[in-house]
């Protein structure tokens, strides 16, 4: 694969930019690639594990002459850093950003950047529960999808060009709506994320079954749940501060739902939750048909990364 | 590892009975291992499967002879499966089951057992999302837990044979009380499936995101709610029907923490939900340490079985 861009500016050395520098480096994609992430600690270990050729203190430096810049931060930051750089950015550059939520991100970010240059909001649907510096890896997103939300103004040879980037990372990419992209996550993902971080928190208070024991039988279901609710605590509260009006959609929807079952079970309408749990089955058929997970009958046991 | 039992009744030839007689073939821990399932077909591909050594029409001829007998069916059906059974359960034999609940399948089984005959509940935490003969694998309980809750009349040598067997095919074994049993997995496991099943359900109905959307985007949370919510719908229909106070009372708390965090998210404070969701990584932590799960970095990636 040859070079995509001269020169990329990472912004937030974590799980996504760190993966994104060394799939860029493997591949050959980027002639020289910039971090800056605000703890030097975070820079230290990021120039020692080379997924970056130089860090910089500023965001401001990093960005300098830089043909890609990825804002890789929490979302919840983006508003600062864009205010940041924007004056900083190299005329006919390309901005993106990694973040989770998408019309929150374009509010925050979009006045700060100067003409001339191309913002193309960005999401890559890849992640592990892990985060930080060293969290990352050069296969975290093949097969993952990469999920754009352009604007009306964004240049189809940028997009175009950004595009080329993420499918030489392994990445699938599509074009979304900025909106239709945040109910969408909001069903797929967030919503999913804070059910899970309240039903680990719910065991977590509960006295009279003891912690290690919740820990100890965790495999009959729970320990998916624990997996999900261990993702950085930063970035997911930013997501639900951000993406609030979609996330409290459905969790109207969820919770009218679970009423229903909970009145099922409380009725004993055996047939009803039969019912229920039967549809519930094709879902994930499609899944794996969509080649999204593996039929491999995994569930309770090791996991191989 | 030498024989524990000269002949071994598997009533009910699904994942958990399937898993158990090619573990048992495998080590060498039954001289014989007999079958019994409602459906002929399924008889047939146990016995073309080689887990049994033969199968019966009817439970009642299955049992005959054997020292060892194991409920393997929906919770729902126990009780008229052991009144079936009952009249010809050999003296000194042993009666376990591999029930989900088990105060209920006590007081449906329990009546029906005559005098000098073992009944001990057990629970094997040990599945996958799949379910009927062909379902099973003899590593499916290596390192999980075989849970017993046994009565105050239990004996102990057949107690410590049965957890000898379990033993034998590869999982730790662990006494615990009845009601105890019933909201450890009430926390650990049952709610956490009618959570899946119902966030399941709310991306099957939502119109405005559609189902191939839901599809091809799952490995961003989602994707394990689908796993856990393909389980068998008749083994958790009796689940929830005979786990019925447990579940309820766990639920309630689930609601009313979903509300706190959502109140949170409406309000825009971001400082409870950081601290709610930095709290349930400890207990990821734990479960990494306790074996339960391998810190790999495979969420949202593909896995192997």
């Amino acid at each position: 694969m040859s070079r995509l861009y001269d020169r990329v500016a990472l912004i937030g050395l974590g799980l996504i930019a760190s993966s994104m520098g060394h799939a860029m480096k493997r591949e050959g994609l980027a002639g020289e690639i910039v971090g800056h992430a605000r703890s030097a600690e975070t820079r230290g270990v990021s120039l020692e594990l080379g997924f970056v050729d130089r860090v910089c203190d500023t965001a401001a430096e990093a960005v300098a002459g830089a043909d890609l810049v990825v804002l890789a931060t929490p979302v919840g930051v983006m508003e600062a850093v864009a205010a940041e750089i924007g004056p900083h950015l190299a005329q006919g550059a390309t901005l993106t950003d990694a973040g989770s939520v998408k019309q929150a991100v374009i509010a925050a970010v979009a006045p700060h950047v100067p003409e001339g240059v191309h913002f193309i909001p960005g999401h890559p649907l890849a992640g592990t529960e892990h985060s930080g510096p060293r969290a990352g890896f050069a296969n975290l997103f093949v097969n993952r999808w990469w999920l754009f939300t352009p604007l009306p103004e964004t240049d189809p040879a940028a997009l175009s060009r950004l595009e080329s980037l993420c499918k030489a990372m392994g990445a699938n990419v599509e074009r979304m709506d900025p909106a239709h992209h945040d109910l969408v996550l909001a069903v797929v993902s967030h919503t999913p994320h804070l059910i899970a971080y309240t039903m680990v928190g719910v065991a977590d208070h509960l006295r009279r079954v003891s912690q290690s024991e919740v820990i100890k039988y965790s495999a009959s279901g729970f320990r998916d749940f624990t997996r999900i609710a261990a993702s950085d605590p930063v970035m997911w509260r930013d997501v639900f501060l951000t993406n609030k009006e979609a996330t409290l959609d459905i969790l109207g929807r969820f919770t009218e739902e679970l009423f229903v079952l909970q009145r099922a079970i409380r009725m004993g309408d055996g047939e009803a939750l039969h019912d229920y749990f039967t549809r519930t089955r094709a879902i994930r058929r499609g899944i794996i048909e969509a080649g999204q997970d593996t039929d491999a009958p995994d569930f309770g046991r090791s996991k191989i990364g």
